[in-house]
């Protein structure tokens, strides 16, 4: 029998999982929805496929929802029922409905298996391929469960307290917290990311309070502490059943020192943690899917899952549907993120389809994008955007200069995902050309040989977000860029970055400048603080200067800093990127360059992995060495290049 | 305490609703879809109100979904806490989601209770005043439910056959069967508009099989008869729970013809039978939501019930959310007749607050419109398009006289809806005068002395139906219409109309041009053969000619015609607004016209719904009373203008 699939309208599994997902939110014993617009499936699709049986067959079509088969335009069947299909030509129409979740179809049959080549109709625009996924290949498994694998997780420790007992699972840890208690009086389960946060219920993120039964299963939620208060009775046993997105680690690094690869360490599982149904931003306060956060979040697992599934399925939850009426998560920044976030995609993985498929909807954003534009094409948040750029003081007075650096780029990317779905990108060239001349007239200043964030509120103020992405997208020339560095990357009067995310691009230009002992210093200094502190996942934000329970403070809430934060997890990248220095040269890694830098490290070893294979590289103080399982790789060592033959190793001095 | 309301996002109540209800077609034992593209309501709506309490208050909110409530921005709520509200400014933002169904907010409150004054938000615009409506005034009356009222019926007559027994409930009935039995073997309950349909259970649109039970009560349904086929026991006793909307039957009309008392009286039934959520098509098959059938629907209503409120449920139920990217029902027709239909909604009624609200949207139909339009100006159906206009041998080919008619009325109805919403409407009455233009060159025949069907087949097809759109939205000169019907409408060659939707229109075009013998004798012989053949509704379509139960056939079907269809009550409109003569000559009956004509009846009397009153006016063949409870009218008879004042009887002789 051949192999079926579960199929739906291409983008509403993942507009369905994004809706879900965003929608359990929990927090001070309330539920809520999310800030931004959020689109639903279509409620009613019609999957056809047009075929010849070259012998008699059958086909048994099965639904998630309500619905009809139609049997050469004419012939009417329901689910369940065994459908002869004669020789010769014939036109099924699988009609499925379902106001509540995801309608979706499956078809057992010899001749004509859902999956490939089975269109969807919307019944609002022309039938398209439809969307199915390997994961749901047979009845049983409807596209609306997420296939989450779990493993029971218990206590490292148990503290008994006058008024309950304190759970400590080591680190920071997703999923149900199953209690046995002899008592059916009330238990009251406070969550914490710290001891403090569990044992302070007024002030916790998250709690439940249950009661009537012995044995309970408390639904998905993070923590690393659990609290459980009681008056009476015992606890007989507390047990976390773990929830995670099977992965491979197929990026590694490992060093000679110790700190960085704790850090790389504690960052992976940090990354994997948020790395669910899409990408989160955190995966205990909000457990929201945010675009800006999962930009970075492509670039981290680019070099550690290399997983496409994740990025794609992130990318089509958060754009949904259309109308495209605000921005994404209502962030300025953050839409023009998701279009440079698509083009980093392609060419890190080569999926010209998946450009194809958001081509149409990525010109309805730009559209949308144009209605903010001011009179010299600056794009300016109105009342009901945010313009977020980071947790920073930025003059954020009219148009604001970290935002144009963006749109500067995504026009870039607009013209190359344009040329490889076959349109004309010259009108993306154009605007980036003469967005780029306004950003020099209106942003550069002269004096502060800096970008400065506002043209309008005539404060002048410079901070180091303009200046980065200008850096980092190669918006300026390479003597403008030494400027930057020396005028706002290392001047200490410049505030300095505070949260990973940041410091992630701030590392990224560091790497591109070949900063090695910045980059190092700042990894050890700013992570490797955070891990001196006890730090089991990376935290969202990060003040050195901050001491004991200050740090778990952000949002004028005692614990309401995310401490198990995505965006924490750059190094990776930078690891990856900068050391081992394996990246595509075209996309897809049809071509790749493998530039190592030794940095201050003694030796390190690492892989990166690289379209259908992975680059091997280790590298000490005498010399390196390079294995790859793919073709088109170029080492560059001490100026030199050295073809990469795939699969054997190349060793320089 | 002040009165609350449920509150939902402007539209959504009616988009859901219309929804659930054309998603409850069953035929056949399969579950059917729409042909076309739903909207669903929005998942997350805000609520919010700005104001003041001049002293304490409270507020307990209730929500139909999940969310919180945040009190002046910061203090966060969950539903059914009790909020003290103190003495000052508050801002109250009641956040609900619901992704199943009607998100929506009620609100108990002495300073701020929901309904009025409330907006809402979908987070993907700006916020719009909230949605509400009388009928939900306390927290347990859930807009979810449409509030529907239940009569036990029974059947009139019981009929032993050898494998069950037939059940006659006298006419058309929509409701529940509640079935009591003494066995618990299985019943097939086989429902029938006639017996015939429901003694032959395989070729009955709609049959359900129960056992198990001794006692049932079926999902609503549509019959006159139900058949009950049993092998063993006794059925004990059958009723229907008849569902219904309680409707004021403010128009009415009676005369010295007993036959046509009879079909206003049928009429009446049937239109109250499809008058619902929203304005149906038929009761019993598809009990789909139509937007030609509506419009016409629409105009018998205002001489009917004069409801305001199912004409809006039904408009904003057909256009649903942007984007729009079908025609209404994939028809472009329906497209076209769902703007003019709001302009003579706001004609009859005055409501220029809804033409404000659905102004927006009206715009994005018409912009879609645009996107098939063809290099002269002509709409045309593409591939996805249906070209619907009536059951009758048009010459679809390329672009369709009776289209472009729509579309030059629908033009002049935007021009109309735009000066009332305050918008400039030039440039549609420039697209009309050039529409017009083109169709006198394109489809007037001076041989035909008719528009004809297709300019591009080259057939010459003449039907009524462009011929008719013509004179009834006054596209041509009085001369033109003369000759038209000479040529067309009296033209026996020219095929007879065959549904009772187009014979409306007919009949419309026979009143302005004042052929009431033609009228009578139309009303007489269609209506009134069917009456005579024992409909106790009005069918979909009619074929005098036809014999026996081929009367009961279409689509291909034995049973297929629905045999009660509400654009067969066109009659109560011809009655009212040509024979009582009542109508609007300014939006809302500020002022209106009476205009009698006696025709061939002895004698008539009835009444007309107008503005907030009524007109009363009874006429015999000594002269003419006119009398009404509302200002701005003027009597014409015998050629002469009489102002009418108010609660004073008018006679003329």
């Amino acid at each position: 029998m051949k192999k079926s699939y579960w199929m739906w309208y291409y983008g509403d599994y993942e507009i369905y999982h994004y809706r879900e997902l965003n929608l359990r939110r929990q927090e001070f014993g309330h539920d809520y929805p999310t800030l931004w617009y959020m689109s639903s499936p279509y409620i009613s699709v019609k999957f056809t496929k047009d075929f010849m049986c070259d012998e008699d067959g059958y086909a048994i079509c099965h639904a998630n929802g309500k619905g009809v088969i139609l049997v050469d335009f004419e012939k009417r069947y329901n689910y369940g029922e065994v459908i002869p299909l004669k020789k010769g030509g014939h036109f099924l129409s699988v009609e499925v409905f379902n106001t509540t979740g995801l309608p979706a179809a499956y078809v057992e049959s010899d001749v004509c298996p859902s999956g490939e080549g089975w269109k969807a109709d919307c019944r609002n625009s022309k039938p398209i391929d439809a969307g199915w996924h390997k994961w749901y290949d047979s009845k049983d498994k409807n596209p609306e469960n997420f296939p989450f694998e779990y493993e029971t997780k218990h206590p490292i420790t148990v503290t008994k307290l006058d008024d309950g007992e304190l759970y400590d699972f080591g680190k920071e840890m997703f999923g149900y917290i199953d209690i046995k208690a002899d008592t059916t009086a009330k238990l009251e389960v406070v969550y914490g990311e710290t001891d403090v946060e569990a044992l302070d219920k007024e002030n916790a993120n998250i709690w439940e309070d249950v009661s009537g039964m012995t044995e309970y299963r408390l639904t998905q939620r993070a923590f690393r502490y659990v609290f459980i208060r009681h008056s009476e009775g015992k606890i007989l046993s507390v047990s976390a059943e773990y929830e995670y997105l099977p992965l491979d680690y197929k990026g590694s690094f490992v060093c000679d020192n110790e700190l960085i690869n704790k850090i790389y360490e504690v960052s992976a599982y940090t990354f994997h943690l948020n790395s669910r149904e899409m990408f989160l931003d955190g995966i205990k306060r909000d457990r929201w899917v945010w675009s800006g956060d999962a930009y970075q979040s492509g670039r981290i697992n680019a070099y550690l899952f290399a997983d496409k599934d994740i990025v794609k399925r992130t990318a089509l939850g958060l754009i949904g549907k259309e109308p495209i009426m605000s921005h994404l998560n209502t962030i300025v920044d953050y839409s023009l993120l998701w279009i440079i976030g698509n083009w980093e995609y392609y060419f890190t993985y080569g999926d010209a389809e998946f450009l194809n498929r958001i081509y149409p909807i990525t010109l309805k954003l730009l559209d949308f994008c144009y209605t903010r534009l001011n009179e010299h094409g600056f794009i300016v948040g109105n009342s009901s955007d945010w313009t977020f750029i980071d947790w920073a003081e930025i003059d954020k007075t009219g148009a604001v200069c970290a935002e144009q650096m963006l749109l500067a780029a995504c026009y870039d990317a607009m013209a190359k995902i344009a040329d490889v779905v076959g349109e004309d990108g010259a009108v993306f060239i154009s605007k980036k050309d003469a967005l780029i001349q306004n950003i020099e007239k209106y942003y550069w200043d002269d004096e502060k040989h800096a970008y400065i964030d506002s043209y309008e509120s005539g404060n002048r103020n410079v901070t180091r977000h303009a200046n980065i992405f200008a850096i980092m997208y190669d918006l300026v020339s390479d003597e403008r860029k030494q400027i930057i560095v020396d005028n706002v990357i290392n001047n200490p009067e410049i505030p300095q970055i505070t949260t990973p995310y940041f410091k992630g691009y701030e590392l990224d230009i560091l790497g591109k400048l070949q900063r090695y002992d910045v980059i190092e210093s700042m990894i050890t200094s700013y992570w490797g603080k955070m891990i001196e502190l006890g730090a089991t996942s990376i935290w969202e934000e990060f003040d050195p200067d901050q001491t004991g329970n200050e740090h778990y403070a952000m949002y004028g809430r005692p614990y309401g800093k995310s401490l198990c934060h995505a965006w924490g997890a750059g190094s990776i990248y930078i690891l990856g990127r900068y050391y081992l220095g394996v990246h595509p040269t075209s996309a897809g890694y049809r071509t790749f360059k493998v530039e190592p830098h030794l940095g201050g490290f003694k030796y390190f070893k690492g892989v990166v992995p690289a379209g259908n294979g992975e680059v091997r590289v280790s590298v000490d103080e005498n010399g390196v060495m390079v294995w790859t399982n793919i073709e088109g790789g170029t080492l560059v060592w001490n100026g030199k290049e050295y073809p990469i033959e795939p699969n054997v190793e190349l060793n320089c001095k």
